[in-house]
Parts: structure tokens; sequence; C-alpha cells
């Protein structure tokens, strides 16, 4: 019996969630179920595939989680279930929702769920709730061990494995180039792609001051400079830091304000960051 | 050992709902308890209702529910537990928050709670959190196996059931009426209380055009046509579409929009729908 | 095996609450982690202090508590586990997050954490996220008793506790004087840190009307009569009402609206209640 860890756009104001987790129940009465998050924005499958990568490696080898941001239900966009170097699956859409785990920990296989087999029973005639009648269905065989992986379906390519565009984290020029992936959102942090291991390589340690650039389009749209530091307590109230978030890779805050909302930055592809020494 | 499932309007963001399940876990600490949702707008008695339609089937028979929509408590409004004909039992205020379940499924048999013997001890003074001193209580102990359902009280007659007015779903006039009983929160969809096999008698197959009437004190407020697919994945974005919603019901929605905030559609039975053929 | 009970102020919204639950499930699968709630505002000490005290008495004895309102992660505050007198464990930075468990029960032992053995393997480099790397970490091996109480670290004096100024409700002049501790968010109600034990030494039964005045710094702010009545129901719509919540303490309400929001008051230290005799 392996964790269940369950993660949509669903919200928590109605039945959604509860309905998987009824369907999860039924499979095995003894089975953990457990959430990542439901309140990713509708349809946000950038985000959805972040948050994945955010928390996998904090679960148990072994933990299956249920990803269920899906706005081609009922398309032909394929239903997989991945496996991780690390040994976690994946029950998900195959619509971008792998691609940090895979840049980040790799994929090393995927099936392609077999629905004749893996569905529901009397779901037939629903066509717009996968996540319920098929993910977490599925999801939860695996965990309880009422089928292996073998069983899912076919194998497929993992050529074919549907990724948002990600640009790899580099240095350049003396300074570490990466993207703003998301927004801590309760606190208004940047956390950006690069890792703490990749900005090591500029030989700036704590207490040194980084020039920050954002970057959008190819132009400069903000420019600041903070103190590298070990953690929110070394600086003052309102004070702008660089630190190392939870994920192990380079974060940009004001202490006790929202970085983000000071200075209007979004996330994604298209919001890139630079972190280099000051001139 | 049964699964608990909880549901309440006390939102997420005090420690009510903790209290609730500390005083399960009290009772048997192998207890499963779950959330359908406790961010039912406060005091309203009809979406409880509507969210206990919508999730009880996809939890295993047996599984014990407790709904806190609870304007009256301290009032002369009965406590009971209810047993659905597909051998659910939910324990809440006799208020109309089984109204769907009976409309839907079924109420076969219903019992006053009796609080002599059914209240967490020492709670004899509070007469303001009675989802926590007896309706968690009593749900958990018929969870657990403490009591069975004979042991709740004495049976009532199903005729004093407190129910909201409810318009059954007919055909009239080639059309299919109803009404719109939800909206889907999280995507702005119509979810009416028409179902797929009341639908079906009109002969409209997927591809057809529906003609979409929504009608206020006898007036036609909303008219709009749209044609009828299996799912969201077949029209454009920003089309609108009829379509069979996760309840086996029709729902109306415009892919990637909120249809009720474009036209400003609510809920309830004031709400009412005609789908029928396009003249 | 006891429950482990998660509070913070991370929201639902990212990944950082399943990470602390993937931790505790890592440390035993077996492990049952509930949440006291994760919706605190930011940094606010209070209002975790509170809540705790809202809900411990609820859960059985030996159930573990983990408080992360931690504004000063990666200062010299202490993490601490702290043993109320009946028999309840919270992990949590001692930053006041204790103060109304100790006011309401005491708190009869703390330790220090020693964060050369209890800290989660390979956390090393991360000072931002001690909920997770430490006090979840914690927390879990106390409540699948993989380390006792003793073993957590050496024991502090409890004259070092760190607590937030809290006034002692108390008797003056006939009336009974407390402060506004919390809002009950969802309904607008005022909970004051009044016990109804000590509101009973005025002598005033159910029915009789009772003046409240709420003062700051020394001002009389705002000043109403209502009754004392046993629950809402008693009262009219819109009508105010005084009666004993949820935690035995006196509130003030208005039946179906939010008193907070119609009087524009708040919460904490600054805020005194009286409540007595109508002249």
């Amino acid at each position: 019996m392996k964790p269940l860890v369950l993660q949509s756009d669903f919200g928590l104001d109605d039945g959604a969630v509860s309905a998987m987790y009824g369907v999860a129940v039924g499979v095995d009465d003894a089975l953990r179920v457990h959430d990542l998050t439901h309140n990713i924005p509708p349809y946000d499958i950038w985000e959805a595939s972040y948050r994945l990568a955010q928390v996998v490696g904090y679960w148990p080898e072994g933990t299956v989680f249920v990803s269920v941001v899906d706005p081609g239900v009922g398309s032909d966009r394929l239903s997989v279930v991945a496996r991780t170097t690390t040994g976690r699956l994946v029950v998900t859409p195959d619509n971008g929702t792998l691609t940090h785990l895979h840049a980040i920990f790799g994929i090393e296989s995927m099936r392609r769920i077999d629905e004749t087999i893996n569905r529901r029973e009397g779901s037939e005639h629903s066509y717009t709730f996968h996540g319920r009648d098929i993910y977490a269905f599925t999801g939860a065989r695996l965990a309880a061990g009422v089928i292996g992986f073998d069983e899912v379906g076919p194998e497929l390519e993992l050529e074919r494995l549907v990724t948002l565009q990600v640009e790899q984290p580099r240095i350049a020029d003396g300074a570490a180039l990466g993207t703003i992936d998301a927004l801590d959102v309760r606190y208004g942090s940047l956390w950006t792609s690069i890792p703490r291991e990749l900005f090591a390589d500029l030989g700036l340690g704590h207490g040194q001051r980084v020039q920050l650039r954002v970057i959008r389009n190819g132009r400069v749209v903000h420019s600041n400079q903070m103190r590298y530091v070990p953690s929110f307590a070394t600086v003052e109230l309102g004070e702008s830091l660089l630190y190392v978030n939870s994920l192990d890779r380079m974060a940009i805050a004001i202490n006790r304000g929202s970085y983000a909302r000071a200075f209007d930055l979004g996330t994604g592809n298209g919001w890139k960051v630079s972190l280099g020494r000051v001139a």
C-alpha cells in the first residue's frame, strides 16, 4: 500500500475532489489519500508541472501522484502513467504536466492508460471528468497494488512526452541565467529556475551584493541589487534579499513584503532572470 | 469501520473543522475522516443539499456523511440520521439538506438523534456547535461501529422530512424543462436538473444544435443556441456547448470561459431552463 | 501511534503543506496526519496561538501538534516542543505561539529541539523551511513513537517561554472585562477572552439584557445592548446577541449578519471589552 497524492485545478468549493477521494477509497478502503493542492489556477499546466516538481521528492519512493489539470479532456491527448527515475508514479493527461519533473528528475518510463481496463465501472457516458473516472481510479489501483505499472497499458516512447518549452538555466557572461518559475503565492517571493549549485559557480558568498535583472522579450524590465543571505531573518524588515528556497533554487523576496506585487512581475518561460556580480 | 465524510459551511480559516476531526478521531483513532467541502456559502442549505447529491454515489456503500449547514442551531429543528436506498447514512439537521438526496436517490429511513445518548461528554453548555458536539460525534460512532443505525434514536415518519421546493424535470412542448441547480464554481458552467436520459427523449444527438432558454418569473431572461457535444474539446475556444456533466445531467458552458458570469445567471428553484430543438 | 495535526500560515495554493505531509508519511507510513488550519494570516502569531487553544482540547490526549507561523525563521528564536498539562505536545518556534495554550491550559514542560538529531536528512542547505525540515519531521517522529519527548533535546526553563502580552479577564466595577481574541471569520462574531464561568459571577441569566462596551486606548469606541441567550435561534434575524461560544467563552454576534464588519472592530490585546448589567 503506497500513499496516493492528488493535485488538480478543481478548487475545494464543490464536490469534485471528494468524488475522487470516494472513488479511491472504493478501490481499497485502507488506502491513504492526500493532497498536493487543488488550487492550481484553472487550465494552468505550467503551474501544475512546477508544483509536482516542488513536492514529489518529499514523498516516499513508490508514492503515486494523480495530477488533473486537463483543458483537453475529451480530445485526443493521451492519459498516461509516468515513472520518474526516483521511483514515483504520476497519473496524468500527457499535456505538459510532466515538464519540470522530466527536466529536474527525469522520467524513465511512460505507459498509456488502457481505458478499456482502467476505468471506473459505470462511467462510460461521462466524458468530462476523467480525473475521477480514470485518473483517481487508476492511481488508487496502483497505490493499492491492485495493478502494477506494467498493467497500466502499452509502453510509450519517451520522445512523444509532451513538454512545455523550458529554458535550461546556465552561466553566461559571468551571470546565472534562468526564468521566474513560480511565485510563492502567500509571501510574494520570486522562485527562479536557477539551482543553488549553478549559482555557486559565480563564487558569490553570503553577505555579498548581487545584481538582479528581469528580462522580457529581450528588454530589461526590472533591475535591483540585494544581498545574498541565508534567511529572511538576516535582513531588515522591508529589505530585499536573495536566498535559497525550499526547492534548493535561488529566490528573491522582500522581507515581510511581496516582491512580485511590488514590481508587478509574472512567471513562466517569458520571464527571464539574470543574477550576477555587482559591477 | 466505514469512511466518515464531513461537509459544512465553516470554511477552513479557523479551527472549527479540525475540532470536528478531533472529536471523530477521539471516538476511534483508526477512523478515516475525509471532506466533502467546507466552503458551502454560509447558511446555504440548497447548496449543501446539492453537493451531497453530487458526491454520495462515488463513496462506498456504508459511508457515513455529516453535513452541517445549520442556521437553526438551537431552534427546534431536529437532528437526524437518514439512510438512503443506496445504503449511505447522512447525519444532519433536518432543515432541507436532504432534499436532493431524497429526490434523486430516495431516503428510505430516518431517525431522530437522541441527544441524551449521542452527544459528546462535557458539551452540555455549548448550544452553538452541534456540528462538533452531536453530528461529528454521532457520525464517528456510526462509522466506527460503536452504535448501529438502530441506536441513533427513535424512527421518524418520512413524511416529516423537511425538503426545499424542487421542480421535477419533465418534457413539455417538445422541450426538456428543469432548473439551474448549481454553478460549477471554478469553470462557470451551469448545471441543470435535467438528467441525460430525460434529454435523450428529445431525440437530439451529438453535433445537433439546441435551443436554450432561461426563465425567471415566467419571462425568458436569456436565450442562446449551441451544439450538444460529448466534451469541451469538441468545440472552439470561446464557443458555447451543451454537454453531460459528471452528475449525468445536462450542463451548459463556454469553453475556457464562464457562462454564468458572461450572462449573470444564478441558481435555485427560481432559475428555470428549457432545452429544445432549434425551430 | 498518535495523531499528528499541522497548522501554518502557508495557505493551500502551493506545495508547502503537501511537502510537510510527505516528510511525515516518510517517517512512518501508518501515521495519521490532519490539519488544524493553514490559513493563518501570514506572520500572525497571535492568531496561531489562539487557534491552537481553540482546538487542542478536542483532540485525544497524546496528539502531537505542529504549528509553523515563523517570521523569524533563520534567526536565533528557538525551536521547541512543549507539553501541556493536559498531555498534548506542540512542536513550534518559540515565538509566542504558545501564549494562549499556556494561559488557558498551562504548559508543564518544554524542550529545545536538538537539530543535530531531529532534522530531515539532506536539508542542511535549506534555511527557510524549518516547517518541513525540522517541525514536521520531529512531530512525525514523536507521533509515530520513533522518539519520546525526552529525546527531543535539552529541557528549557519555562520562564524563558516567549509569550505575547495577554490581559487576564477579570471582574471590576460590576462588569466582566476581557479582550476581543478572535473573529469567527465566516460569521463575523466577536470571540472574547471572558470565560462563561467568570461572566456567571455577574449573576445575569438567559434572556437578560447586557451592556457591551469596546475600549481602545482607554476610550469607548463602541457601545451596545443585547440579550444574553443560549443560541442564535433565540433572537430575530438581524438582532444582536451575547452567547457562549464553542470555546466556552462569551461571544457577540448579529444573527445572520457580521458584527465585526458592521462596526469595524478588530482583535488582539488592544481591543478590550466590558460586559455588564444595563444601568
